[in-house]
Order: structure tokens, then C-alpha cells, then sequence
């Protein structure tokens, strides 16, 4: 009975609320007063902050939308169930059927509509059931009219939204639920809001890059490093080709790094897991606020029916289950038989799955060593711009290829998972996109991140030392370049996530628009016949060339931003720029999703959702996961904690400050060279070689053991993750805990309302 | 409307079930069949299996109530809510007013009806505001007979529910609903439901304990201690009055810790952050199956009035503002001048009692420090069995004297807490409730657990080395007895947790009996004259003797059971015993509580309810705190870590295998009496004594600095630390996803009714 939920009619008179007055503002400030020039105090404050304000509201006004276009709905008033015994209580006038309302009836009478007169096939209901069975081909609400041709709102909206010269203004999102619905409104108002908050992050990330760039000349270890007077001989990074080098070659990489990696990336790392958390928070509040006026609140999308994929595949189920409660025979899903195999294929196919992913990203590493070692072998004949930027230049290519990788798999994952959730028989279209949605985004996430794990937590960290390296298959494992592998994972990350981003927005403007032209195709060589002119085509012709726009039509849509919002806080302590992309490509995705919902799709029917359902859960998920791995990235892969050590342990003391001076040295050991045990590399005058690690010299007694400052600077490493990741959890319950999910007012509001309506209804039965 | 939510009538006709056959249930096992000797075998199968499940319903059947005494409820219907032109779908029998449906109507009628002709005093309603004004005296619905005389459910409940000799059956929850209302039905069911999940908690940890038994003699670290032949002089443990002691000393007390930290600790740790995250996730399922049954489910208590308190306090309130909604001004709280001073002065005096409270903390710990001072002057003079157990005999009486300030203190909080709320001015009962409820658990959790804080974590962590102790206020800090301060944190675990319960559960009892007595004092006093034999009383007049029922009747109930909940879980690696404890406890806590609801309560109105509301959220957060410091515990408390990365990497290798041999020795640093710069004791012979720390021994340069193994263990610690909190968020996690929130088959049910009872009154509308 949600369907028909109306708007009721004003019982009360409506005198203007009377304006508290000067005065009566006055009288809360009253003993304030008599303090002397306090009333001269108070006028010039009360002007600033009316400048202030007004100069703020000129801004903002530069992004409001035009409210000629789009006039602001009447005012609120009470909901409630419509049923024919209280028709007198609603409003019934031409503002209540609204055409989202009417195609919502319209789908709902389709939907249940029987058309078999077998009392025994109780199934036999919905159109959906006859488009699945090829009875009809299609069933959709029409578009209002041409989007070019004004006087509809399809161009109003075409004009003044879906465009991309309008990115910076604020979406007119009463309007698009009007015309969409609630479900595709609240995506566009999500994904509002989500660029809204990006802004505050881009800000403080461009800030933390804008202080590396400041701080670049005073950072000691990058200018110890590119000091050339001081020649250090490093060991060979890798077997047979690779020879000794001079630490100061890395010197521009150490700079770069430096931009990347330094004090303020702790900052933004905490700062970013309290921007996670509000982001939620404040997206609860914001969709409660959305939902009221949208009037959703209390609204329970309960009863559901099954599937109509679900009942045609039970048509030959033989097993019937007596349901006590209808008293009737409804078939049954053989659980040993039908549902318990199939969903083992399934969970096995999806393991199957993210194991060809975890190949292709060893695939991605062994590529890199074998070019890495090529690149080595080149160094030593020639000097090109590829050789000198080797660890770059293998980093950028092994990125692309990856990508490449994944653009292709995606296609693959997204059929399999369609099929595999089919074949787990969920009953409901809810279920379906619930288990469609997780599947999907698991097997997205390895697919995508799982090469930057690599690089942030696996390369490099247990490589052995010279002489005794641990090796596998008889190679030795890749080396992190001096600094840490910050660098490389910065690379991999820019690369990866602004590439998917400009592949992905291509490919989902591309493809629609290839399948409108197939479906135009099609038509004309079924029905050539029918050829007329473009003006006279009736509207349900023109848009049945369209898209479908299926349950899962936001899918797509969801996923991409949900993917973005991972490289935006998982790995956003080694790419504090991240926020800034994500926020520029956002500003365009809107208007590019809004032109294709409009032009590229049937309408769809106006579907009501109460929130964005299992997204946010995975938001919320990965909002927690990331505060793990950016603590694990700045212990680990960053260079700060040594450096942290260092400078309060271990540092000379230059008048009782600190200094960092001497830091490189101290991260280096000492290598005899005498003990390699096999692929000595031979270079006349080297005695020694030194290697990033905390390991005894060769003269001392036991020789290349762990020192001291290694168990010493692991304890600062173990000790940051756990106050980081309780502090921060700390902190995040804490936010979450004060700011209530739904703001005070509202729940006033609706508690109020609520109220209302029961004593209007009450009020109404007894008069009767 | 809520209220009158009613049964329906059965529209269908109702054949019985059509059992399935034998024939078919094996039609699906067809395939198996081909197989010889499979029939035999699954004979042979069944035939097992139904033994095993008879013998464990004759088990079963112990626990369970009387059938005959407290028939089973009718079988399902569907319910809607009532409404006069859909009457003839309802069921109007005389099961239709049930008692507490009927509490619920007069109680409603009672709440909203005015009492002023004034139009303008909009809120002149409901019987609460006239007790509040002293009008009457008291409002309540009737018990419905004596609880001595058979013929009345309080009778039956009394003798069957309400038995301490019926401690070990299950409850007849639904029953208790029906008198009680749903509140005080879901409290018991609740209470039911944490105490049987306590009994698998209580096996594994008895378990633990049993293993730690077991192995008590085979554990070479306290074998070593004990080991007399090996002297072993250890630093004196406090100034002046302490001398060196030998290590030999504490033989029993190793032994006795050995009992409560060995390496099942750390297996039991993992099982009780599964267990509560289990606990909450099956209470979730159990709940919704209650509230299913008991037909809440979408029961939203939405429309609730403000309290009458916060319309008294706001009568003299000149500033009114206007209500959008009702076109009504509507007094409102200046945020000014009287709710923000109020919220602050409600804060910061919280802030103060928690300042107390640690303030008190510290009291005790200085009577420690001295007692302990005392007793070492007594040792050397005399040799009694106090003084011989020094450390527990400080540690007990100890913690004796902080459970007596709790218990004072507690009351004194309670006051103050329900004061400052009220002062908060809260607009509903459930802000207030809320509210009250986080202030009262955070007073009690800081009151509770600090002492127990301080000896897990701080005592004789920083308490320097030989020669160099940190001093606060001239004097050394406590330190830890020899194996960590497990034991001391044991004992007052112990202490505190079982004397709270024993305390509390006769508090609780006392105190209504003793204000019945006085009642009954004051109503004789003031009605002298209507002096009647007790069975001539009428019923309401027996009743006025009890106490009320107030909305925060179950508070108390509900706060005690959530403080044990965190004895349970908080530090459950120090006390494996504690689920055992609790379940005892809570086997009679169930019926004293039922007891004191039946007889020295007057009958509360039946409140609906959903879910157990804030305490659900703070059981979680305690969940999850627990996991952290039952890592800290593990990791610093107790010597699983040193022992584990001595047996690892330290220990002398015998063929090969790793022991434990020579850990104490490992453990023990060196000291040159001659370095002790003030306070140094005598004793001839004497040159070295040894303490509990790694650094470096006297003869080395430089002298009395931490060692490699220091740092080594150190970052064992947090790397256990990060482990242990890591693994465990994420399998917590993986259960919470794992497990819906709601069993399948309801959700399915609930599905189905809902439509059903939508297509009902469809059907009913359009035939009318």
C-alpha cells in the first residue's frame, strides 16, 4: 500500500509566522547591554558579519541554480497512506499525480496484473514475466518529449543540468527525482554531495604537496644523497648485469620522493580517515534530510515479489512447500540438489577468479624484472633518457600494461558474476543486486589494487641481504629504489587511477551510444517498412531505439565512484593528490552521467529506494580498511619512522637540537665484498658496498647480523600502527558518536508530523 | 495509530499440511540408492541418529517448562492495524483485548486526554502532568490477584517463573509479555539469552584453566624460580625498608600465575572477541524472532510526546516559536540562556566525578605503597603468614577497600546523573533515557575498572632500573611481583567482579522490600481510619503499597548485567574464570529479578518497545574495546611474549629443539650494588643483585642501557599487538557479514505477510 502515498490537504489556516523583532532579539542580550560601548561593540560586529555574509551568499549565488528554471517546490506538508474512506483529508489536486507517481502506479498494476486463468499457476502475474517469456519485447515509461525541442522537461533538464558548461553549479535534484525517480535522484544527489566533500580534501592534499615542495630545499637526507663529493658505493640491485652504483645517481628520485613523502603525509593520512568517517557521517545526515523531503521516511520496500528470472526458472521444480500462511503449494528450491551446487560453482568460480588475477599481477612482476634487467644490461652499452630514468620508465610501462589487463578482465568479471548470481537463485531483485554488487566489487578490488599491494607492502621487504638474498625460483626479488618505495607506488597509483578514470568515462559514453545505433539499426532493417520522418516518429518509437534502463542501470555508475573513493582513502598517504583528481574527473562525470541517463536511456520507471543501499556499507568498509593500510604505508613504505628515530635517538646532537644530518649514512651497512658467494661482480678498487639495512659490519662479531637500531626502529614501526590505528579509531567513534545520524530538527520534525497525521486520522474517524 | 494494532481474521480454510512421504523424501536420495548396501547403511544412519536426538530431547526436556501449565500461544495470524471500516477482516473474539493491549489503550487514552479548556495551553494533557502537579497521586494498572492466591497468572508466574528451584528452566517468555509487556518480556529474554550463551564461555574457560593445571609441572620457567639449590639475590622491591630477597621466594606465587597465563590465555583471548561479536550477532537473529512473534516488526515509536518534566520547566518560558507544521507557537528552550549553561554544567561536573574517581584510584594506590612499606618493616621483625604473602594480602585488602568506595560512590552518581540529565532538558523519555544511560555507564565504567587498569597497564611499567628509579613525589612506584603483574590484576579482577555481584544482587533486593515496608508505614499512617484485614483490601490499594514502576525501571537491571558483561569480555585474558562466575550469578539474578518485578513492583504499563535500544550499542563498543585490551594484556601484561621470542630465538637448542631452560636467568639483569646512589641497603656479602629488565650488566660500556632484546621484545609485543587486533577485527568482521541479521526464513515470512496482508485489504477495498 506504499504506492499511494499523497500529499494531504492543509488543514490549518495559514497566518505568516510572526517575525521576532529587534527588540525581542534585544531582550536575550539585555544584561550584556549595560556594559558601556558594548551596544556600539555589538552594532559593528553585527555589520562585519552581515558583509561577510552577504559577500559569502554572492559567491554562492554564482553556483545556485537559476530559480526561474527551476522553481523551488510548494512547501512541505503532511503524507500520509491515501485510501478511498479519507479522500476528503487529501489533496487532490493536478499536483497529485505526479508523473513519477503515475508511472509508479502504472508499473505497480503491470506488475501484478494476472494473465492466465489457471487458479493454479499462481505465478502467472507481471509484465516483466511476459517480457522474459518474449510475449511482449519491451514495457518502459516515455520521455516527455525531444530533449532539443523546448517545452519539455527532458530539455529543461538537457539545458540547465546534463550539460557540461554547468559542472560547478548545483544540481536541480528535486527536479531530477521528479522526472527519474527517487532511486536515479538520490544517485546524483550522492554523487553531489561526495564532490562537495572531495573539495575540503583536494585543499589540504594540494596544501601537504604545496609543503613538500616549500620544505624540498631544507630536507637533509635528499641533499645527502645528491651531494656528489661524497661517493658511496652501493651493492648491485640486481644479479649478473647489475653492477655497483653511486648512491648520489638516485638524487633527483630521493626529491621526487620527498614531495610525497614527508611530515605533512602523517598529517594527511589522519586527516583523511576523519575526513572518511565524516564524509559517511554527514551523508547519513544529508540522504535523512533528502528522504524526508522526498518523502521516504518510514517507507519499507518490504513486500517484494520474487523475480520473475527466479519463478521461470522454478517452473519445472517438481518439489512443492506447503506455506501455512496462504495455504498454498509453492515450489520449492531442492537445496542439495539446485541451490547448494550452484552455489558452490559459484564461490569456487569467483576463487578461481581472483587467483587468474593474483597470476596476472605475478605475470606484471616477473615483465618488470625482466625489463629492469634488460634496461641494466643497455646502461653499460649506451646512455639514453630510458636507462638513466630505468626504475621510472619500468614502473610507468608495467603500470600500463596492468591497467591494459584489467580494462580487458572487467569485461570477463562483469559477465561471470551476472551469471553466477543468477545461478545462486536469489529470490528477490534486492537479493540479487546485494550478492551481483559484493561479487562484483571483491573481484574489482583485487583486480585493481592488488598490484599496488605489491608494490606497498610486499617489493622489497623481504629481499635478504647481499651475499645471502632470498630467492625465489633462483631470482633474486625486486629492490626498492633508496627512499623507500614511495616513488614507484606513487606512479602506480596516478597511473592506474587516472587512467581507469579517463578509460572509464570513454567506455561508458562509447558504449551506449554504439547500442542506441545497433537498436536503430535493428529496427529499420525489421520494420523498414514503417520508415517516417524523424518529427512524425511517435515518442515510444523514438525511444525504443533508447538503452534499457534495467535494475542494474546504476550499477556501473556506483562502482566507479565507489572504486575511486578506494584509491581516495586506501592508498591516500602515498598520492596526496588523489582527492584533486578524483574531484576534476567528478565535476565531469556528473554531467556526463546526466547526459546519458537523459539521451541514451528510456525513461525509467520511478523506483523508490530509501537510501543507496549495500554501497554504503562497502564505503564504510573500506573508509575502516584504509586507516590499516595508510598505517601501514607511512610504518613501512615511508621513510618517516626511521627518519623519526633517527632524529630523537640516534642523531648527534648539535647544541642539545637535533639534526638529521648523518641520516643516510646511518641507514646504511657495510658489505665486504670478498663475501659474495656467487655472481661476484668484479670491479677493481671496490672493497666494500653498502645496502639499505640495519645490519653489523663484516668486522664485527657476528657479522651482518640485525642491529640493535633494526629491533629498535621495528618497534617505532609497530608501536605507530597501534597508536595510529587505536587513536584514529578512537576518533572516528568518537565523531560518530557526537554527530547524531539524523539532524536534531529533523527528528523533531518528523516526530512531529508524525503525530499529526494520527491525530488528524483519529480526529477524522471519530467525526465520521 | 500503532496502538491498535489488531489479529486478523483466518480468510483461508485451513487443511491440514500434506506431510511428505517417506516415498518422496527418498525420491531425492534415488541416486544413492543404486548403490549397494547404501540403504542398509542409511538405515543403520537414521536409526543413530534418531537415538542421539530422542536421548538429547529427553535432555532437553528437563530445561523446558510445563506445557500444561503455560499453554503454547495460538498459531500465527496476521495482524494490521485496526481501523472501524475494516472491522469485519479483524478477529473480535475475547483473545482480541489481551491485558496488556488493554493497559496500552487506557494508558493512551490516559496520556493524551485534556484537562484545561484553555485553547491557548496547548500541552495542558495527559495523566502524567497531573502527577506531576500533585493532582493524583499515582497511576497504575492492577496486578490481576495475589501472587499467593491460585487462579491468576501472577500466581502461576510466581510459582513457576519467579522460583529460585526453577533457576535451570527456560522461561515462559511469551507469557511474561503478556502480563509484563513487551519491555520487561524482552529484558528477560534477553538476560535468558546472554546467560545461556555464557555456559560455552564458561566450558572453554574452565577448560583453560584445566589445562593450565595440567601442565602446572611441567613449566620449566616457575620450575627454576622454585628451584631452591640456585640463590638468586634480587634488588630490594622499595626503599629504606626493604632488603635483597631471594627469587625462590615467590615460588608459589609463579605457580599460581602460571595457572592464569599460559598459552591457552592467548587461545582464549581470540575465543571471547569471537564469542561476544557471536553473542551480539545471534541476539540480533533471536530478537527479531522475538519481535516477529511478538508482532513489533515495524513497530517505529515515532510519535512520542515530550516528558511532562520538560513542559513544566518550560511553562514560565516567555519565548515561543512558531511551528510551521501546526501554525502554533510552541514554547521554546533559548539555547542561550538555558539549555547551553545547563549542558555545560552538566558536562563539566561530569568531568569532575570522573576526576574523583581517579583521584580515588590514586587514594588507593598510595595505600598500598604504604601498607606495603609497613609490611616489609613487620617481615623482618616477625614471620606471620601476612607478612609472608605480603603482595596478596596488600592486593585483597586493597581492593576490598576500593569496592566499598564504589559502592558509595555509585550512589551518589546516580543522583547526580539523573539530576544534570533532567537539567539537559531532553524533549522525550528516550532522550532522556539515552542520555541518562551513556552518563550513568561512563561514571561506572571509569568507577569499576580504573584500579584494574592501573595494575594491567601502568603499575611497574615505567618504573625505572637499580640506582635510577622514576620517582613521583620522592616516592619509588610499585612494582610487579616476579611474572608480571598478572596476578595482582587476577585477584582484584576476582575481588571486584564477585563482590560487586554479591553486593549488588542484595542491594537490589533490600531496598524495594525495605520501601514497601515503608509504604505501607506511610499509608497507615495517613489512612489509619480504613484499617481492614488484609483480604478485604482492595486490589489497588495493595498495590499502592508497592513501589513504581518508572520508566527507568529497568535501568538498574540492565546496567549491572552490562558492567558484568564487561568483566566478561574486557579482561577475560586475565580471568578466564570470569564466564563462569557471570553465569553462576546470572542463574539466580534471572529469578530474584522476577521475584522483585511479581511481588514488590506495582504492574507496569505494557511499553512496546523494539530492541533493548542503547545498551545494544554500548555491548558492541565494549566488544570492541575488549579487543584492544585483551592485546595489551597479552602483549604487556602477561609473559606469553618474552617467552615466546626467548624460546624462539634466545633459548640454547637441544638436538635441534627449542626449551624453555634458563628463561629466568634470561629474563634477569645485573646490578652493582655499589652503583645505588641513595638508600643503599646492606648486607654483607652481597656484590651483585639482580632485576626484572634487559640492559645491559654492569661490566659492560655502557652500563645499565637497554639491550637488543629489549627492543626485540618490544617489537614481539606490538607486532603481537597489530596481530592479534588486525586478524580479529577481520574475522569479527567476516562473522557480522556472514551472519544476516535476520534468519532467511523470517525475512521470507515477513515478506510474504506483508504482501499478503496488503493484497487482503486491496481485495477489501475494492469489493466494498
Amino acid at each position: 500500500s506504499y504506492v499511494l502515498k499523497g500529499r494531504m490537504k492543509d488543514l490549518y489556516e495559514n497566518p505568516a509566522p510572526a517575525e521576532a523583532s529587534t527588540d525581542q532579539r534585544r531582550g536575550s542580550l539585555e544584561i550584556l547591554y549595560k556594559i558601556p560601548g558594548f551596544s556600539q561593540l555589538h552594532t559593528a560586529t553585527t555589520e562585519v558579519v552581515h558583509q561577510v555574509k552577504s559577500r559569502w551568499e554572492w559567491i554562492l549565488d554564482k553556483f545556485k541554480m537559476d530559480p526561474d528554471t527551476f522553481k523551488p517546490e510548494k512547501k512541505f506538508r503532511l503524507h500520509s497512506t491515501y485510501t478511498r474512506e479519507k479522500k476528503e483529508l487529501f489533496d487532490v489536486s493536478d499536483q497529485f499525480m505526479l508523473p513519477s507517481l503515475r508511472s509508479r502506479v502504472v508499473d505497480f498494476i503491470l506488475n501484478r496484473k494476472k494473465f492466465s486463468n489457471d487458479p493454479n499457476d499462481h505465478f502467472a502475474f507481471g509484465i516483466e514475466r511476459l517480457i522474459e517469456e518474449k510475449a511482449y519485447s519491451a514495457a518502459y515509461p516515455l520521455h516527455d518529449g525531444d530533449s532539443r525541442t523546448p517545452g519539455n522537461i527532458r530539455y529543461k533538464l538537457a539545458r540547465h543540468w546534463a550539460s557540461l558548461w554547468k559542472a560547478v553549479k548545483y544540481q536541480p535534484l528535486d527536479h531530477i527525482k521528479e522526472y527519474f525517480g527517487v532511486k536515479i535522484g538520490l544517485y546524483f544527489a550522492w554523487l553531489g554531495f561526495y564532490t562537495h566533500t572531495l573539495i575540503f580534501a583536494s585543499v589540504v592534499g594540494l596544501f601537504c604537496f604545496f609543503y613538500g615542495l616549500a620544505t624540498l630545499d631544507n630536507n637533509i637526507p635528499s641533499q645527502e644523497i645528491c651531494d656528489l663529493s661524497k661517493s658511496v658505493t652501493m651493492c648491485p640491485v640486481c644479479d649478473k648485469f647489475c653492477d655497483y652504483w653511486d648512491l648520489s645517481e638516485t638524487c633527483l628520485h630521493s626529491k621526487v620522493t620527498y614531495l610525497f613523502d614527508n611530515s605533512s603525509t602523517v598529517f594527511f593520512a589522519i586527516f583523511m580517515s576523519f575526513w572518511a568517517a565524516l564524509f559517511l557521517e554527514l551523508w547519513k545526515r544529508y540522504s535523512a534530510k533528502i528522504t524526508h523531503r522526498w518523502d521516504l521516511t518510514g517507507f519499507d520496500a518490504r513486500e517484494e515479489h520474487p523475480r520473475p528470472q527466479y519463478l521461470a526458472k522454478l517452473k519445472d521444480v517438481q518439489e512443492k512447500k506447503y506455506n501455512p500462511l496462504t495455504h498454498k503449494e509453492e515450489p520449492r528450491v531442492p537445496f542439495w540438489r539446485m541451490k547448494f551446487p550452484n552455489q558452490m560453482i559459484s564461490y569456487t568460480t569467483i576463487l578461481l577468479l581472483i587467483l587468474l588475477v593474483i597470476a596476472l599481477v605475478v605475470g606484471v612482476i616477473i615483465y618488470r624484472i625482466c625489463v629492469l634487467s634488460v634496461l641494466a644490461i643497455k646502461a653499460s652499452e649506451e646512455d639514453s633518457l630510458i636507462t638513466r630514468n630505468a626504475q621510472i620508465f619500468t614502473t610507468a610501462t608495467a603500470a600500463s600494461l596492468n591497467l591494459v589487463c584489467i580494462m580487458l578482465f572487467n569485461r570477463l568479471y562483469e559477465r561471470a558474476a551476472y551469471k553466477l548470481t543468477e545461478m545462486e537463485l536469489p529470490r528477490t531483485q534486492t537479493d540479487f543486486e546485494d550478492s551481483y554488487t559484493v561479487k562484483i566489487y571483491l573481484l574489482q578490488f583485487v583486480n585493481l589494487y592488488a598490484s599496488i599491494f605489491y608494490i606497498g607492502f610486499i617489493k622489497g621487504k623481504m629481499i635478504g641481504r647481499p651475499g645471502k638474498y632470498n630467492k625465489i625460483f633462483g631470482f633474486r626479488q625486486e629492490e626498492c629504489a633508496p627512499g623507500g618505495c614511495m616513488l614507484e607506488l606513487t606512479i602506480q597509483l596516478a597511473i592506474i587511477m587516472v587512467g581507469k578514470q579517463a578509460m572509464g568515462t570513454c567506455m561508458e559514453m562509447i558504449q551506449p551510444i554504439l547500442m542506441k545505433w545497433w537498436n536503430t539499426m535493428r529496427l529499420h532493417a525489421a520494420y523498414g517498412s514503417i520508415k517516417k520522418k524523424k518529427d512524425e516518429k511517435p515518442q515510444w518509437l523514438k525511444d525504443y531505439t533508447l538503452n534499457s534502463f534495467g535494475p542494474e542501470g546504476l550499477f556501473g555508475e556506483y562502482l566507479e565512484m565507489v572504486l575511486q573513493y578506494g584509491f581516495v582513502t586506501i592508498f591516500v598517504a602515498a598520492f596526496p593528490l588523489a582527492p584533486l583528481f578524483a574531484l576534476l574527473n567528478n565535476l565531469f562525470e556528473m554531467r556526463l552521467d546526466a547526459k546519458k541517463v537523459l539521451n541514451l536511456y528510456r525513461r525509467p520507471v520511478a523506483q523508490r529506494v530509501r537510501n543507496i543501499g549495500v554501497w554504503y556499507t562497502i564505503m564504510d568498509m573500506v573508509g575502516k580498511f584504509s586507516v590499516i593500510t595508510n598505517a601501514f604505508i607511512i610504518a613501512f613504505t615511508s621513510d618517516f619512522i626511521p627518519q623519526a628515530v633517527y632524529y630523537y635517538y640516534y642523531s648527534p646532537k648539535i647544541y642539545n637540537y637535533s639534526t638529521m644530518t648523518g641520516y643516510v649514512n646511518h641507514t646504511l651497512s657495510w658489505f665486504d665484498v670478498n663475501d659474495f658467494m656467487e655472481n661476484k661482480p668484479d670491479k677493481p678498487g671496490v672493497e666494500y658496498c653498502r645496502y639499505f639495512e640495519y645490519r653489523s659490519p663484516p668486522w664485527a662479531d657476528p657479522k651482518y647480523k640485525r642491529t640493535q637500531v633494526y629491533w629498535h626502529v621495528m618497534a617505532a614501526r609497530l608501536a605507530f600502527i597501534v597508536v595510529f590505528e587505536n587513536i584514529v579509531a578512537l576518533v572516528v567513534f568518537l565523531v560518530q558518536y557526537c554527530i547524531p545520524d539524523m539532524p536534531r530538527q529533523l527528528q523533531d520534525q518528523i516526530q512531529a508530523e508524525s503525530y499529526l497525521t494520527n491525530e488528524i486520522i483519529i480526529d477524522h474517524e471519530l467525526t465520521r
